[in-house]
């Protein structure tokens, strides 16, 4: 057979039919081939059928695993909070930094400043730390604009990102995500702003693969969180929810009830809302950088979620209030360190359920015939390193569609 | 006036001369002159006098710090924990681990098998990730050879490191760190092998800058240092201790009254050490990655530190067990969220005050005239950055000894 490029000598970890069985999917002597971007062959060596090959690369006994992906992102947006962080640690009050211009307002004021190629620029330091750890899928959502046209030229940043870095780039619209100062006294009339205005125009655009809003009591409500939902769904837009993390507002349930391809954050996720994802086949994407960055204490469920079955994706919420994280191997190792979760566990999270929280499970997430063949090679003796080690990057190769 | 290299159009954060009052010293309008190796001036562009330099490097306005600096490692070592890390999340007990080979000896056994060579080798990738986050100088202890021969060949491979590597390396001598199996049963007699053979050999071969030991209920109690300390002062070497890290033996106390250079960890520190400390001027050194590896809560006395002027050094611990982690920057972070320490306290943490944990507050640590030109030069809009994010790395170029 044909293949345009052949890895030899390699240890696998296809995150693959691992089922009911923990694991991996670890194959110790493996091969991948690949045609047209896609992979044909993934698996040992001793069941590969021979391949001609154009390139073949040997991998010296290196493990590869999917191309990981980051399936919650901020990553575009003007400015950055260090000084409003810096005055949080000298022990300035929320006052005082509301004053001295800080919290998310700072950030939509900086974005709004800033124009689509400004926005591009600033994001891809962010976007090559992630690239540069393997990284080949980034969802980056708007939600600093909080007007039509600033939400579009967020959504038009984002996909650029995408053509200027081999990367695949999933856009979802947050036009829900705070209340701009125009509607201070009026957070429904946002919301149908939101709904009328902002889903039409940009699910006309194509600009967003999916709509999320920010469901508590310093975001919005379940009501108007539900209009949301009824918006993206009229305009053929699956949806997916930031739920849960300061307090429960049923945001999760009512995430399920809408086929939301995940519920994020989580932390005060209840026993009903579990059920619902688990009945939904809603992921369940945590966020343990913004945990730890916020200080956060109360852990997400779990030790529930598991006996449930709901997949639990990681990701690194990069964004400048709440998590300022550019790392996918650190978000794994605060997934085990603060959430107790297990190797495979964390290496599924930000692999193939991470796909499937962006519904691409099909096309990404495991080393599987057909998929894309987006690959990391990594200078490791075992998957765990990944997950074991803290500011250490063993990648080696990256590989995106089959280059 | 002739010198070697200009840094010009920068901003400095000099870390010198803040004395009493906070701040990283910073300068807007900055330049650096270097000649052989040295620093001669530092400071205002307005103040500066003529230089006829032979290199001229234009900053284009970014920052630089002090080369960063690592006090506290234990960068040399054979073999990883990452298959204990792995079981112990998947819920094995510390039985199990230990059946499966896991624990300190392990690192021991695997320490024990390498040769120095492989130890350097094995050692590189980890000092190459401090590297190239801007350390300049990083102190390695030994402690996983436990026999005279294996405490001398991880000195070896720690100085080793130092000439393959544009980097200063402070070594520390720890053979008091754990009891080795041949004395399972006699903590005495090994801690006089200690004094009598280990250290007046390694003194005499000019191996360690100091000579550190492990004062806890797992380690060595407080009348077995003591000893230790004798026998290093009796030999002309400085002392530092890990103190406090798990139970209060009063091991800061008994560091300051031998003048120790530092005392390490400290979660259980009390008023009695922190006041022993401030009166002999020991260091208090940090150690962040390790509180949130081992998922520790109690937090060390950083108000009453503050309060009684005791300096504060951080350091990433680097070690397989308890701390596999290799980013200064990250460290910062972890001392920030973790620790509620300021921005400041961060930056003097990794600079001046690892310099004086080091007992080379007269050549390293600060931007001054005199001091070896070793810098980081940032890609950054304020310092503030360097502690704020996590899992992203800034650093534009990197300068040891003026190259
Ligand atoms: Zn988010
Ligand atoms: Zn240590």
């Amino acid at each position: 057979m044909q293949c345009d490029t052949l890895w030899i000598d390699a240890r696998l970890a296809t995150m693959a039919n691992v089922g009911a069985v923990a694991g991996v999917g670890a194959i110790d002597r493996g091969m991948i081939a690949a045609t047209d971007g896609r992979i044909v062959f993934a698996g040992p060596v001793a069941d590969a059928p021979f391949f001609d090959a154009a390139n073949v690369v040997k991998c010296d006994g290196r493990w590869i695993t999917p191309g990981l992906i980051d399936c919650h992102t901020h990553l575009v947006h003007g400015g950055d909070r260090s000084a409003e962080f810096e005055l949080r640690l000298a022990g300035a009050s929320y006052e005082e930094i509301a004053r001295a211009g800080g919290g998310i307002v700072s950030t939509m004021e900086a974005t709004r400043a800033a124009g689509e190629d400004s926005l591009v620029q600033s994001a891809l330091p962010r976007l090559d730390a992630l690239i540069g750890e393997g990284a080949t899928t980034v969802e980056v959502k708007s939600g600093y604009g909080l007007t039509l046209a600033h939400e579009i030229k967020m959504l038009r940043a984002a996909r650029q990102l995408g053509s200027v870095r081999p990367v695949g780039i999933v856009t979802t619209f947050l036009g829900a995500h705070a209340l701009p100062p125009e509607y201070r006294d009026d957070p429904d009339g946002y919301i149908t702003a939101v709904c009328e205005q902002m889903i039409p125009a940009i699910a006309s655009a194509g600009l967003a693969d999916a709509v999320d809003a920010f469901c508590d009591g310093i975001g919005f409500t379940a009501a108007q969180t539900r209009r949301v939902f009824e918006a993206a769904t009229a305009h053929g837009l699956r949806v997916k929810l930031h739920a849960e993390q300061l307090s429960n507002l049923h945001g999760a349930a009512l995430a399920a009830e809408f086929g939301a391809r995940s519920a994020d954050h989580l932390e005060y996720l209840d026993d009903d809302g579990i059920h619902a994802m688990a009945a939904a086949g809603t992921v369940a994407t945590l966020l343990p950088g913004a945990y730890y960055f916020v200080r956060e204490n109360r852990l997400p469920p779990i030790t529930l979620l598991r006996a449930a079955g709901v997949p639990i994706a990681l990701a690194t919420d990069c964004n400048p209030g709440t998590s300022p994280l550019t790392s996918l191997l650190l978000t794994m190792n605060m997934a085990a360190t603060l959430f107790h979760m297990t190797v495979d566990e964390c290496l599924t999270g930000v692999t193939r359920n991470a796909a499937t929280a962006l519904g691409l499970g099909h096309e990404i997430g495991t080393l599987e015939p057909g998929k894309s063949c987006d690959l990391a090679i990594w200078d490791i003796e075992r998957p765990a390193e990944l997950v074991y080690r803290m500011g250490f990057n063993p990648l080696h190769a990256r590989i995106w569609r089959g280059q």
